[in-house]
């Protein structure tokens, strides 16, 4: 006969298995986006149009992903009515998984750019900036799942310190290209589509940061979202246990 | 002597009292970045730069209040462990949250290019743009909260349609800003800092857009976000009930 303890072993075996899918299933959502950047940053340098229009097709596969995830996440609030800290991981899925599509949306802009980029001819930049920017996003988006996936606090205020670099070569970059545009006007259409995939780039760097802050909040309880990561990291910067 | 029924009942009116609150906690949330969007167009269209740094600042408490309501939100989860509509409310107003944080960022940043233009001089198109684009924008985001705080879908369905116009605008005003470029290249600084702005409020419309995505949701648990749009309004145009 199967005791008490048993059952309630057993439903919460369940709810593991459950909640263990859930994040892989967020996890591997978190692959294929970063399989659309890195397919878009190289489409941009090859200025391969093809390539660039297959990634905005695929972006409907992202946004499939996203709404099972959404569902499964209110399945579970609603059978298993988490509390505590599984509640906590169902909530930071539910955002993660809006960051994630948001990326991949970007992602898909950045590939219209990389199409229009490949109509009007290569920019006098060399599109260099992108590749440099696109490096760095690119790399804090990975390292922002990793710290997702082995919850890695460190890596996470990593990832939020590296989003302060990003804003400043992308400042640095915009300055750079508008004196193309100023030394000669025929480069201002050209120009325009890389400062847009830029400002794309920019803002797939801002959602890494949301994904890592998400890591934070979940493993520290303390919300570093809007300017919290000094408390965390304290004056001698090391992070309180 | 307390009846288990009445029991249930006093739960039952804390937990609707519970909700209603959380829900008015939103929409006060939504009045607020409605505001930081009103004072940020008005900055614009007056220079004002001391106005446009207030926005900026006030931006801090838009972003107090979105932790605040997701603590709220976690809450009453953790606590009610609501299912069914209730849950599905809960989970809209966690989304819905971060989209009004959003636009209150946007909203900021329209106010730094407040701060730029007023710096840099007036723009050749007379910010003519920015005026017009940004009342459309503001009565989308006006109109999906009514949709929110009413529950009522026609007026969602509204503010899902008047995405696609803000769009064609957008295209049509960065067209008439580069011809401003191209005949002057003076002119580059003051209009670059005009189409930021105005990719600001296109997001703003986006997010508008998303809030009024999730009141179909809630009220028809029909999933429009990518796409489903034609499905709810059905080849006549009409909704079906």
């Amino acid at each position: 006969m199967l005791k008490k303890e048993d059952y309630q072993q057993h439903i919460s075996a369940k709810f593991n298995t459950e909640l263990e899918s859930l994040r892989n299933h967020m996890l591997s959502m978190g692959g294929k986006v970063e399989q659309q950047l890195i397919t878009a940053l190289d489409a941009v340098m090859k200025m391969d149009s093809g390539e660039a229009e297959l990634i905005v097709r695929r972006d409907s596969e992202v946004n499939q992903m996203e709404m099972a995830i959404d569902d499964e996440c209110a399945t579970i609030i609603a059978r298993r009515q988490p509390t505590a800290s599984d509640l906590r991981l169902v909530i930071a899925i539910i955002k993660v998984n809006r960051d994630l599509e948001r990326i991949g949306d970007e992602a898909a802009k950045v590939a219209k750019q990389a199409v229009r980029m490949s109509e009007d001819g290569r920019s006098p930049s060399n599109f260099i900036e992108i590749k440099h920017i696109g490096a760095m996003v690119g790399a804090m988006l990975r390292q922002s799942l990793d710290a997702f996936a082995r919850l890695d606090v460190d890596q996470a205020v990593e990832v939020v310190k590296g989003d302060d670099k990003v804003d400043k070569e992308y400042g640095s970059a915009m300055r750079s290209l508008i004196t193309f545009m100023v030394e000669d006007p025929r480069n201002i259409g050209v120009i325009l589509n890389e400062m847009w995939a830029l400002r794309s780039l920019e803002r797939i760097g801002d959602h890494a940061c949301n994904i890592a802050e998400h890591v934070i909040y979940l493993v520290r309880g303390l919300d570093v979202r809007h300017g919290g990561l000094d408390e965390l990291t304290g004056a001698s910067g090391e992070l309180p246990r």
